[in-house]
């Protein structure tokens, strides 16, 4: 029996329900044009998508609560939802019912100076808190490649990393404090303005990376830091992947530097990339090039690091080594990394986005793993990411010659191939896109089942009802 | 009714069950004088102490499976226990049941210098982690104030904070991984060798802090970072509390550098360590001093930053400030700072020791109310910690010639104000000492019902027999 049946449709009565709680405008119900929008998330792939049967935009925490309590009562899936930037299908109403967009709470609440903290509701875009903050001096650390859409609250329940994750780490890292409407329909706080607290459960970081099946996140405290007044980005071209990849873990252990990011992108990527936004990166000359960059409040310490890191990449066989020290040249090589994924789903609607993580030390051996089932089954199997965070995404493109129905049954075992290599090196089968219901039936693969039974205890116990984006990362 | 009454006792039959598990040699059982040591930790005050009935030192994971296995058959309660350095009575078998010592359990079992990681059992104590390190320029970056003794488990089970948390950040950070004996006495790995993964909740940041009560930690891998080559040490000196304190968020806001640590102690806290260690600091000159660290890769960066801070103190009314610019004046000052807490124990068995935590810029009011709350109580409240991370450890002494009756009348007062008015400024009674069962009475008063019953169900869904270190954090 499916999870599908415990649900209840959402009946005439509990639309009207919704429009008095939120106001009529902004209650979506029986047009499925409108509500078509909300039926998928940026997962390639027509299957992930499932259609709600209302979409519900609050303005307020108070009208969540509510929202929230009419669903248990009535036994009523709901579904949180951002931007719908996200890549497992993490906003995806799977069991159809009420999907819940914050897209109007979107208010920067406080700017708190002094404790360098700021409060913002969910769907504020992760970009607009470093523009707000930019005449300030001070900078919110989390860069998600989407940063211009995304919503700060997506990237808290999916815990997103990025391209500054190295040096400054992920989401979760400065999410200081949390209120949350709890799956009963309670408002509770978590954390709060504070640096340290060990006065309970870290539930701050238990609701961070839960794929919005533990609560709903209403207001949200980030700690901000002093913004860094120098920043150099390196673009290091080499001759093949291999030796690209062979630098990474070097700089750190070698060198003794912690860059801001080390991202990798191989040819196939940036040209990708360069065609889809117009772009010349000198692409041609590389097999692959490595995305360094440095920042810090000492000019001489920025210039000293790139430095070294430059030699050490000429010393380690690249072809060239190109400095952007200026905003605009760095935001036209991270424009180019950022559209990598937008460019590929542009070139084809059948792929497979993945989102890999090793041990770092282990990523050329998984580099040559995909090099090989690249050629076994006769697919583009590209490769890109946060090489320094042991975080590789890799795009798996069908050939346009290949049959629909051929595609659809090599996919899955090109999968299931790349993640018990990825288990077998130690890895995991994802690092920053989540499980959602797309790699749900993966998870078993890389963890025991002993540890799903306990995340299926956790959320029973938030969640009696299953009431909370159920059918997310595990079923009941 | 009392939870007391939910447990078996420990009987000979059971006993000999753990000396077969673990080896005669390694139960302590019917020794009154032996089962005392066991009986606290560093908690001020004998009320917090309890005798366990039994004490088990096991050596691998196997036999804590078995130990918990046979705790949860018989019902009898087991608490966990590090070295027995806690501030909280963490490690206090308040219920009686088995104490399970991870002393034997200290072997640093993999460095994995290609990944900047360490896998250690939990009874290494944290400093030896370093020391065997140092040879790697290789550096695990917790540094709780009772590193010298402390356990590297305890400092998981508690989220230990310290004196580099500023820019390193609090134990948690560093904690990628753990193998788990969960208290229904199965083995799971929470997390692993990765720098990211989102494959699941956050097990391992829920784990962390926990207090002992949701798991068994058998396995630690911990993120290391290259070591620094250069650090320096300022001990500024102000005339009052007020003007040290009042530079403290300056120097990140204004100056924009963020030091490893910010260290505060009144007069009063560096006068006990000095006379304790017959160490000697220019205290006399001074009502309060920071103590600053910075370090660095870069001589130059790290001679910048701290002459730009040593200017800022003197701009700001500091008295002198004194440089530490090698390691052995640095140990000696620093030193002085780590043996506070132990100088005050030698001074008077009567004392609260306390761990406020409150957003940073509110730390001028708190320590404002110190003095107000001393002049009206007639004791002495002296005032230390991690300023920089708004963590404060206050120290409320006994005068000599007050009856004990008087004075455990007044000190539960005193701390019912200190909480209020901690609450008040948007703080939190702990800051990384835990809430153990010390503070467990006085939660309420900064948290909310709801949180808590949040915690209570997390905990029955993990621990269904309420069979580890139970009655710590909040009763079920």
């Amino acid at each position: 029996m499916s999870n599908k049946s415990r649900y209840n449709p959402v009946t005439p009565k509990i639309a009207d329900e919704l429009k008095r709680i939120v106001g009529d405008k902004y209650v979506i119900y029986g047009d499925a044009e409108k509500l078509d929008a909300y039926s998928h998330d940026e997962t390639p792939g027509k299957e992930y998508a499932h259609m709600p049967e209302a979409v519900v935009r609050p303005s307020k925490t108070e009208e969540i609560v509510e929202i929230v309590k009419l669903a248990n009562r009535e036994l009523v899936a709901i579904t949180p939802r951002g931007a719908g930037s996200g890549l497992s299908g993490g906003a995806v109403p799977i069991h159809g019912g009420i999907v819940i967009s914050v897209d109007r709470m979107n208010r920067i609440l406080e700017l708190d100076i002094q404790n360098m903290m700021i409060v913002v509701e969910p769907g504020v875009v992760a970009n607009d808190i470093n523009e707000y903050l930019s005449e300030h001096s001070l900078f919110y650390a989390g860069y998600p490649m989407s940063l211009e859409t995304c919503f700060i609250g997506g990237n808290v329940a999916e815990n997103a990393g990025g391209g500054k994750a190295v040096k400054y780490g992920v989401t979760g890292r400065y999410v200081l404090g949390l209120e949350v409407v709890t799956p009963l329909g309670e408002v509770v706080e978590f954390g709060g303005n504070l640096i340290k607290d060990v006065s309970g459960y870290n539930m701050v970081q238990l609701m961070v990376g839960s794929e919005g099946t533990l609560g709903l996140f209403t207001k949200i405290i980030l700690k901000l830091l002093p913004l860094p007044k120098f920043q150099v980005d390196l673009l290091c071209l080499f001759k093949s992947s291999d030796e690209a990849i062979a630098v990474v873990p070097k700089i750190m252990t070698e060198v003794g530097i912690i860059p801001t990011g080390i991202e990798f992108m191989d040819r196939a990527s940036v040209k990708a990339s360069c065609e889809y936004l117009n772009e010349s990166l000198p692409y041609q000359q590389a097999g692959a090039m490595l995305l360094i960059t440095v920042d810090g409040h000492d000019e001489q310490q920025v210039e000293r690091e790139y430095e070294s890191i430059g030699e050490l990449c000429m010393d380690s066989g690249a072809v060239e080594v190109y400095v952007a020290d200026n905003p605009t040249t760095s935001e036209r090589i991270w424009k180019v990394r950022r559209n990598i994924a937008e460019a590929y789903n542009v070139i084809s609607s059948r792929q497979g986005a993945e989102d890999l993580v090793v041990p770092p030390a282990a990523i050329p051996a998984m580099v040559a793993m995909f090099s090989e089932l690249s050629q076994k089954f006769d697919v583009m199997i590209s490769c890109f990411g946060h090489a320094g965070d042991g975080n590789l995404h890799t795009r798996i493109v069908s050939a346009p010659e290949l049959s629909d129905e051929k595609w659809h049954e090599m996919l899955p075992q090109i999968l299931e191939q790349l993640y018990r290599l990825t288990a077998e090196a130690g890895g995991r089968i994802s690092g920053e896109h989540g499980i959602g219901h797309k790699r749900k039936k993966y998870l078993p693969l890389v963890v025991s089942k002993e540890y799903i039974d306990i995340l299926r205890a956790i959320k029973r116990a938030m969640d009696p009802n299953n009431i909370l984006n159920p059918g997310k990362i595990f079923d009941m």
